[in-house]
């Protein structure tokens, strides 16, 4: 899937996701935020000037943004991660945010309680997509913007690989390809949890 | 409600949520997290040592939580933001995780795929809880812990008050009680949107 793919998920399937940002101390703020409008490389959000948030926003100029489908159940759910630059585009698309989303009029019925909402955008990040319904899981990676490359972080085998398979038979989600010497993790599947790590008596497994 | 309450909706009724962290520098990171088990006044989770959760997790043992239930539409939900101070308990509980939470046992079916994984418990916390399927908005804050007072951060208007009731033209949740002078905010229905503040001539609305 391309960016615009999983931005369309965010707005349309997911819509109702959490935002982190940071306080004065360093520490971390969450809250529910409505995925408001999405185009080919970011999507737009809304707060109001009074709040914290507002304020974190326009502090750090940064977001981390994660949130998943309404499927019955922990795992019959897509979910995706996002995190990346904003800006502050004020009142721009407001009237079209309201337009798009008819249920923000039941919160802000008249223009002159929406004196206080603005408009922000992100337009540059990294994303991760799971499929937590499909065996194995499946991970992806994405990013909005022009100028960004995909970070893929994860773990990876080293030549010290003796193919003893000992990282295989700890694997929750059997992932490693041991048909290969050093054998390979399947990236798209695997769940970062190290067990591989922790168990190879080789040091062949490198954490990126 | 009581803080058993709150933690009760946290596991059974919303039950995955989005737990936020800073990362090395001091940017937030999100990931979707669930909700294992609670008691009186605590809640569990887990992660596995090779994440860069569980790094972020020792690093501050702070943690802030957001989550909401599954509602048809944006309006009808229920949503709870907790933050605060954690600690890493080991193995303890983790079997009880597997035995409340048997669809655990899919991703990590043996006891041998289960070994990179650790229990955190929320020990001390400031929660707020909110009920979008009311009009107004239902707005109200807990705390987890015993020796933890409820914060509480809004709007506040002070003697400055001449009782001109711009602000309640303003307020999109109509929650200004106009009968009195100064007027009074009402605190659980309030969104702290700000225009009170903004538009009041006589500097008589307060942040705290």
């Amino acid at each position: 899937m391309n960016s615009r793919e999983y931005l369309r998920i965010l707005k349309e399937e997911i819509h109702s996701t959490v935002f982190a940002t940071v306080d004065e101390n360093g520490l971390p703020v969450t809250r529910v935020i409505d995925i408001m409008l999405v185009d080919d490389e970011s999507f737009y959000f809304i707060t109001a000037k009074g709040k914290e948030f507002y304020k974190q926003l326009m502090d750090k100029k940064y977001v981390a943004v994660s949130g998943m489908t309404n499927g019955e159940g922990s795992l019959n759910k897509k979910a995706i991660s996002i995190r990346g630059k904003i800006e502050n585009i004020g009142y721009k698309f407001l009237d079209k945010v309201f337009e798009e989303n008819t249920y923000m009029k039941e919160i802000y019925s008249s223009k002159e309680s929406r004196m206080a909402l603005e408009v922000f955008r992100m337009y540059e990040g990294q994303g991760e997509y799971f499929d937590l319904s499909s065996k194995p899981i499946i991970r992806e990676s994405f990013v909005i913007g022009k100028n960004i490359q995909v970070l893929k972080s994860g773990y990876f085998i080293n030549d010290n690989c003796r193919g003893c398979k000992l990282c295989y038979s700890k694997c929750p989600q059997k992932c490693i390809d041991i048909s290969t010497k050093p054998v390979g993790i399947n990236q798209e599947n695997c769940l970062h949890c190290g067990n591989c790590m922790l168990v190879c008596p080789f040091g062949a497994v490198e954490k990126r």
